[in-house]
């Protein structure tokens, strides 16, 4: 039985009263309702269409958003035979992944208007299982540094977090249930903790990248934004092929969990550290075993080497764009590629080692647990739209290709949202996500701050 | 001192007699003669354009070639300074690499006049580097089994093989020194062999593959047809940003070589067991000792594991083409696409598993050897277009990763090339091409039967 199934026995028994607006449901809530007649997949996409007119001139998630082919799609989806598991769902997408009915920009002035002549791997499959695909969402320049207009749902004078920006917003400001982004240095993590939802990166490679815009091939990594952690398994379960992948997903209490901080610690703000301690303590209280961990002293230089990496193949991936549209550039791309260009092949090649072997150690360090918990980001969002924040608790877990999710659940001083984020072994993910849907519902300033389902 | 510095005053020197037609020239003779004034690129150029003229008709190497915009970027470059080292030389372009100025079509109906907004990593580092940009050459559909119209140069009743059918036919041709191509199954050692020219598959990941459109990403690479290893060594160095990328190819004797005849040698016909077996005895009359090595046990599935992961992941690669063009798709891709979407997941995470282990095993296998040798295909090319031919000596290294190349040097009974398969360690590309230059001007059916300078 899918989840879908077991939840719509679930919802005829009243367990889901329909107290919410159609665009407040999560993803799996939003299924079932569809499922059982309850919810028309139009009304469903006009639902987030009335939100994001409500919403978007303030938060500005969205790029070129065009509500009537969003509707359109919608309603073919209503006229069609059940398509697959994801049947009426809207999802949106970062605008690095190209989507062959809708302009695909990346974030930058030397693609405007470009028409991708198909759709990226992980939107085609998406419309193949039946989800509706919304529009397009704000993503940074290239998925570097450089912002795009986002602003922080929960506070508009903050940023978002990047590169992802518009997927994190969007999820958290009820615009859509679910968002595809990318990671290849801390673009779903942070955004994701910033904003205050759940953010899962899976193990590299569970979604095919093509049609995805590179930034560095050796971590570039499809994942999604979402309400809870059922949606992120069932969404990318389908998605990656996986037999259980639309099975329902059991809270599985983790034994052993390893406190991780790594050498990035120093750089925890106060609302950081006490988000990771505090879900240590609960967890503890709640019987899981939690015990500090250091990584190897090859990690020293992990960071490092990642950006050595990550800029290397930048250099090359915008090959075009740093060679024949550097006009074009935002100042912090253009340096940041000259920098990855004039990089040696040796040096590359001698980061890619370091990674290889830190990837070893960490499969050996991490064994003896069920996952670590470590910090998703320094601390809250910061003011201010011009900078996305700092990827430092994130290039780690992009650059050894293990899965992670962020947990929202904490507040900081300004009243913003600081998530925890929990990390499990390459390939590992179904038992990391069992974990952090048990986690997710008791971890947070409240119990029910992280949305009580997990 | 760069290789062409170097060559240039051989040239002065009058050890490189200019008695070629400009098309007839080596890359690295080509870039001498542009170098010391003795050449334009619009010369050069326009001796391609003649040969195409005068040829493809019969050929189909190329695919809506339009000589103007050729020239017009040739003159461009005599007109600037000296951009790279590839400064002025004519280069062709397998039509899966995406160019941002010429239509790019994957060799489907289904992206007809596809415009791609930017240039593909290499042929952007090509250009950057100062290299021309001649042309598109044909492509299977999608790099897949479905032929396009090419014939093999050297006897037009049969193919060049495939996927890169163009670029190996257009470079054995005299169209063009250089031309890019990818291999994920057998797509450039095969063809190089059928057509008689180099074929270069480097090690996984060397050259970038942004903006190439993918097959399986995890074997997919892009790598160079030329007409002697020297061309090789100087386009991929150049293009992968090796500090001596560009410096002279020492020929470097090989100490000791493994005869490797794979799983796939039952399929091996008497033309390619004759050019085998002679070309190990050329060696060890050389001075070479040449040893049979047999794979371990665990090698007995490596084919069948590494078609089931290029199956899965094309499936997702292709999944806009497969779920919403499926009328356009010839009926094999149709099938073999088919066959991927049904793949479960679980196997296709056993064959990654498989060969993850096999890629340790082999690196152990082939350490106390400086190359293995071993088999292009199991024959001369078949007669016929309808079928590019069998890739079962291909797929091993596609699924390695490891650097190989194709020295042609051998005749079959049409009269038709047949080369052999020399394979390296990975990431140990330099050694494999020093010694293949060595090998290259003493293996064949004559002395010069290969090019004579390797």
């Amino acid at each position: 039985m899918c989840i879908i199934e077991s939840a719509s026995i679930m919802f005829r028994e009243q367990v889901f009263p329909m107290t919410k607006f159609p665009n407040e449901l999560d993803a799996v809530e939003a299924l079932v309702a569809l499922a059982v007649g309850r919810l028309t997949a139009e009304a469903l996409t006009r639902a987030c269409i009335e939100r994001i007119a409500e919403r978007d001139a303030r938060v500005q998630a969205f790029v070129g958003f065009d509500p009537e082919r969003a509707l359109a799609e919608a309603r073919a989806c209503d006229r069609a035979a059940v398509r697959g598991l994801l049947h009426g769902l809207p999802f949106g997408v970062k605008d690095i992944i190209d989507t062959h009915d809708v302009p695909t920009q990346y974030g930058s002035p030397i693609h405007a208007g470009h028409r991708p002549s198909a759709d990226a791997a992980c939107v085609a499959l998406a419309r193949e299982a039946g989800a509706v695909m919304l529009g397009k969402t704000v993503t940074t320049e290239f998925a570097l540094r450089h912002p795009g207009p986002t602003a922080n749902p929960r506070n508009p004078a903050h940023t978002p977090g990047g590169s992802s920006s518009g997927s994190a917003a969007a999820v958290a400001d009820l615009m859509v249930p679910v968002a595809f982004g990318t990671q290849t240095g801390g673009s779903i993590i942070r955004p994701a903790s910033y904003c205050g939802v759940v953010g899962y990166k899976p193990s590299h490679g569970t979604i095919n990248t093509t049609g995805v815009k590179p930034l560095a091939n050796s971590f570039d990594t499809v994942g999604l934004f979402a309400r809870c952690v059922d949606d992120c398994a069932l969404v990318v379960g389908v998605l990656s092929g996986a037999a259980d992948g639309a099975a329902p997903l059991d809270a599985v209490q983790p034994r052993r969990i390893g406190l991780c901080r790594t050498h990035a610690w120093p750089d925890a703000e106060p609302a950081t550290i006490r988000a990771v301690e505090n879900a240590a303590e609960q967890l503890a209280r709640a019987g899981v075993v939690v015990e500090e961990v250091a990584l190897p002293d090859a990690f020293a230089g992990f960071l490092d080497a990642q950006a050595d990496v990550l800029r290397f193949e930048a250099a090359r991936v915008f090959a075009f764009e740093r060679t024949q549209r550097a006009a074009l550039l935002s100042q912090s791309s253009r340096e940041e590629l000259a920098i990855g260009a004039a990089l040696p092949r040796q040096r590359y090649l001698e980061a890619q080692a370091l990674i290889a072997r830190c990837r070893m150690l960490f499969a050996q360090a991490i064994a003896p647990f069920d996952l670590y918990l470590g910090a998703s980001a320094p601390g809250e969002a910061p003011l201010g739209l011009g900078n996305t924040g700092e990827a430092m608790f994130n290039r780690l877990t992009s650059g050894l290709g293990v899965p992670c999710l962020n947990l929202p659940g904490f507040t900081g001083p300004n009243g913003l949202p600081v998530g925890v984020q929990v990390i499990g072994a390459l390939g590992d993910d179904l038992r990391l996500l069992r974990a952090a849907k048990w986690i997710a519902a008791r971890v947070g300033d409240s119990e029910t701050a992280s949305g009580g389902r997990g």
